[in-house]
């Protein structure tokens, strides 16, 4: 896009730009408050992980700009996505930004409002539901339960250069329930962390596109995990949610699915 | 409630009992799901967190029932609210059991399902926006922030015995952002366990009424925190949240008061 369009068009308008986490996948997780935002957007800059159904709540007038996942290979980097918000606001008015989970626990949102500051555009925020807390929970694994767990701590699989991250030594380590974000690539390595501190026998959960039509959940052990994986077919496609501690045994099929193992291999 | 009662009419309704987490404060950030829920509700069962608007949404002949803060003094105690909510669905059909926050961090959701389950009563869950995420990322703290945090560590101040729980010298130790839900009268505490690993510069954040009209926040060091919460006027009225770590410094006051503060005692 053209500055030159940018400088002619930008008194015409008032920009404005509201990130709006959309939750975990389910389009009747989004707030009250997203849907209103939606209602007033002149356009909306989606994910890769936000239902589509979504976009009907803006006015058909409105542009929908498509961006794919800022953190997946086929898509637009983080950097254009910020441009294109700003330009887009600066061209059209109210952007809505609509992105998957809740914004602020790996989503980048702080990036895409420090990026619209520094054009002094106004900003707002409607969080979302994340998913660290709530695919869990609809999977009748509370993170946290009275005598099980009084704390959880949510992990991506990799830093922030792309490497095993290595904070995931001393969450194992730790008694809080642990939820790794964007680690499925990183399960052998996670597994084999539980494995050297001897909890091969702590629980485990592996979801795959929680809250959606699609959703797969593994349940096991660590020391089985990985084979219940296999057996259920979780793969790569869409997010992909990690939960070890011991509140993963009150899912409703831990135990079921325990003996089967036993009985198997274990 | 009698229990010859409950025998009587229970032929005539279709018990079933809903969980809705009605998210931080703010009554428009209720999921839509949250919505449907109470607009097909029989009786709504309410917390002292829940905005009394979101009560609108359920049908005018529909019971509500206030049960004040169940991990308060002057209210219910978790087990009345299991059994007022088991009763009125076995009575009347369809409850939502409408919660502040998101239901299953701290929030005794999974008791509840259990409690509904060793009746057979159906139940489902409708989690809502977590305090721990959004309250944060609505004060322009992000939990995680490439570079500053790749984790976020949720706790409460005490643990299940109702001592100061001793996980936070682990959280305090760690990289991770620390969220303390329930700690505000251990925040004395909390500041030593900082202070003695050396970090009284680390920047914190006290946040109260998160999302609602009358939210008041405290930012600054954990050596001078106590001393802005007086100043500000952070109390014990309403939910007050805790935040240690390097992405407090990201919200917009933070070096303003930082050199308010060392100008005047640091």
């Amino acid at each position: 896009m053209e500055r030159q369009l940018i400088e002619a068009q930008s008194s015409y308008v008032d920009p404005k730009i509201t990130l709006v986490g959309a939750g975990p996948g389910d389009p009747d997780l989004i707030s009250l408050k997203g849907i209103k935002a939606l209602k007033t957007a002149d356009v909306v800059i989606y994910d890769a992980l936000v239902d589509e159904m979504l976009l009907s709540y803006a006015p058909k007038q409105a542009t929908r700009v498509y961006v794919g996942n800022p953190s997946g290979d086929e898509s637009f980097s983080q950097a254009t996505v910020n441009q294109l918000m700003v330009d887009y606001a600066l061209n059209f008015g109210h952007v809505v930004r609509l992105k998957g989970g809740d914004l602020f626990v790996f989503g980048h949102g702080y990036e895409e409002l420090e990026y619209a500051a520094s054009y002094s555009i106004e900003t707002a925020v409607v969080p979302g539901i994340s998913s660290a807390i709530s695919v869990p929970g609809l999977q009748g694994i509370p993170v946290t339960h009275k005598g099980d767990s009084d704390s959880l701590w949510i992990l991506s699989g990799t830093d922030s250069r792309g490497q095993l991250n290595d904070e995931l030594v001393a969450a194992a380590s730790s008694r809080a329930t642990v939820v790794v974000l964007l680690g499925f690539a990183q399960l052998p390595e996670i597994v084999q962390i539980y494995k050297r501190l001897g909890k091969g026998r702590l629980p485990a959960a592996i979801i795959q596109n929680g809250s959606m039509k699609n959703e797969k959940v593994a349940v096991g052990l660590v020391n089985t995990i990985e084979e219940v994986v296999e057996e259920v077919g979780v793969d790569h496609t869409g997010p992909v949610l990690l939960v070890f501690g011991q509140t993963v045994a009150l899912h409703g099929d831990f135990y079921k699915i325990l003996n089967f193992m036993e009985g198997k291999t274990y």
